[in-house]
């Protein structure tokens, strides 16, 4: 059966630059493959932290000592360092109402309690935050930190405007609340008249653990991700890394790659998501929309997916079982709520699925989720 | 200063297949780069499976399907999901009387009581081991596990005779008792006469989670080891790994490469470090011989590691201090107790040091051994 994979936060395989990646390792194990006799240092292969530093000094036009980042196996190695370092068990973790299932799932596992705070288009909303830390206060408790994706907020797709960024520092320093600043799609942008400066960027006080990642724009395979902490935290961080070091023949690798390629390579794939998106969304128009004013998808303006509300009494559940069992594989809203609610949503990743499968892969879902229409049963 | 690295268990950057490994990584990535979009499947990348399963079949003749394989990140990786997955805060894990330092570490971390089981040149001592087990029976406890590496032993190189093992097993399995078997040095052997079946071979009966590694023949930088467990045991051990899979991108490499390589590799990476245990035990001869017969070492079959006893009334730590301040790099043994005793050994390591450098390092050593003695103040 063909298969629309419209599930998994990946680059598209055809995208993947092969030849360049097969040069890069060619040249860099003949020049040091050597060295991979040593174990990895402890914060990762020193020019991959430079191509880090580099990578945001030109975004953020601010610096980065290489010294403030290290190297992680993908980004969710980084928020595991951060829970055990952050949060014992039973105690809190503040996320936005919708949030990273992966993420929820390593927050879960080391048994926080997690609390959603509402989000509006422009996400989580900083009115509903100062209450929630209020309420945790008067009740004499603190989260471990507030957990953020700020820009292609994922599922949503929203990124928090600047302004926002900065009233969100401001109460997470009057509560005294370490923030982390999940930024691991940020090099995923196609209107950068939205782009806002990080979260990190904006904070001088020491109150920012960024996160970011080389596999979102290359493949999780590389398993490459990688945080900058305030060097009061880093060795906190490192504390619990145990594996022996980020894997350094992976990481030769990718860092002699983007050494000259990752401007171009950006560049690629930005495009070549920008036409997914833009399919996915005239897709959406044409096979949703007929569905009723009640149905409503976001428009990205980048990350890789789209976040729909589907009317309230379609099944989730059974629409997904239906689309499943025609090849049309996509995660539930539920998959996102901190609460793990049955909530009236699906997520949508636009960037595996080739331009043919989203053309034909919207309809067959829009299908079941009509099928799936009126048949909800209340518990 | 020069330095003389007696201290880590690594191979000698000069026999780093480094062309041999830029070839298989240009040809493995120009045929199947495109599949690092994907995440890597939870047991790891199946080429390098096949191979740790072919090694195993002609090392031990008998088949280990690669459905009982996984790979990680090294081999404390796997130590690491043994621990989380089978001893409790608390808990106790069993080891011989000296064990690499790592692993008590990683134990340590785990909040483990660790209880050293007496050795002879034959490893642990199998009427030690009934009687720590029924103490602790007696007391109506058992331990999370068994901890023990019987081929190679890091630190004192002895190989437990065939016999042994299946004296261990029984003992064993007759208290109930998990038995991980840490193979990582296994493949580096110079006299085949001693070699011995690996426990996880001599048992059928789900007893024992076997270790193997490919970082210690071709350098922990490529970070690849695994483990063999029962079905039983495989879901349970996965259960925490949360990693986002072993490194694709290393994993593609290191298989591509001992597709071909494997054995003549491990025939070179032998040929060498024989030499260097060779030159090793002849400078001790020459330097450690004179200070007296309370002065002993090993003649390790295989493996990395020189276990060196020294007179009792030599201050290790001064010794190890004053040997540091001249460049020569060793682990005093207290590294390698259990109960983290200042015990009268070194540990000298001959894999990652040139020839010369030990012909010029070891007389250093035996200078500050003599320079150390007599003036240990007790306690």
């Amino acid at each position: 059966m063909r298969e629309y994979n419209f599930g998994s936060g990946r680059p598209d395989p055809l995208s993947f630059p092969s030849e360049g990646l097969a040069e890069a390792a060619a040249r860099v194990i003949a020049d040091h493959g050597s060295k991979l006799v040593d174990y990895p240092e402890g914060k990762g292969y020193l020019p991959l932290r430079e191509i880090a530093a580099m990578r945001f000094e030109r975004s953020e036009r601010k610096s980065l000592p290489v010294e403030d980042i290290a190297l992680t196996s993908g980004s969710m190695q980084a928020l595991q360092l951060l829970s055990e370092a952050y949060v014992k068990p039973g105690e809190i973790i503040v996320t936005e109402s919708f949030t990273y299932g992966g993420s929820l799932g390593l927050f879960r596992r080391r048994q926080a309690r997690l609390v959603g705070v509402p989000m509006d288009d422009h996400g989580m909303i900083m009115s509903e935050l100062e209450a929630t830390l209020k309420r945790l206060a008067d009740q004499g408790t603190k989260p471990g930190f507030i957990y953020t994706i700020a820009s292609h907020q994922n599922p949503t797709g929203s990124i928090m405007p600047v302004e926002r960024r900065e009233q969100l520092l401001e109460i997470a320093r009057r509560y005294d609340v370490l923030v982390v600043d999940d930024h691991c799609y940020g090099d995923i942008i196609f209107d950068m008249d939205q782009a806002a400066p990080t979260l990190y960027t904006l904070d001088d006080s020491g109150t920012v653990v960024y996160i970011g990642s080389f596999s979102k724009i290359l493949g999780p395979g590389v398993r490459q991700g990688y945080f900058a902490a305030p060097p009061s935290r880093m060795n906190q961080m490192l504390h619990n890394k145990v594996d022996g070091g980020t894997n350094m023949l992976a990481s030769m690798i990718v860092a002699e790659y983007f050494k000259d390629h990752l401007w171009s390579h950006l560049a690629m794939v930005n495009r070549v998501m920008q036409e997914r998106r833009d399919t996915m969304t005239a897709s959406l128009a044409e096979h949703f929309g007929p569905l009723g004013p009640a149905v409503q998808w976001s428009n990205p303006p980048g990350g890789l997916f789209i976040w729909v509300k589907v009317p309230d009494d379609v099944d989730i559940a059974e629409a997904v079982r239906l689309a499943g069992s025609r090849g049309v594989v996509c995660p539930p809203g539920r998959a996102f709520s901190p609460e793990d609610e049955d909530v009236p949503y699906l997520r949508l990743a636009f960037g595996y699925p080739s331009v043919p499968d989203i053309r034909d892969g919207i309809p067959i879902l829009a299908d079941c989720v009509k099928a799936a229409s009126g048949v909800r049963v209340e518990a």
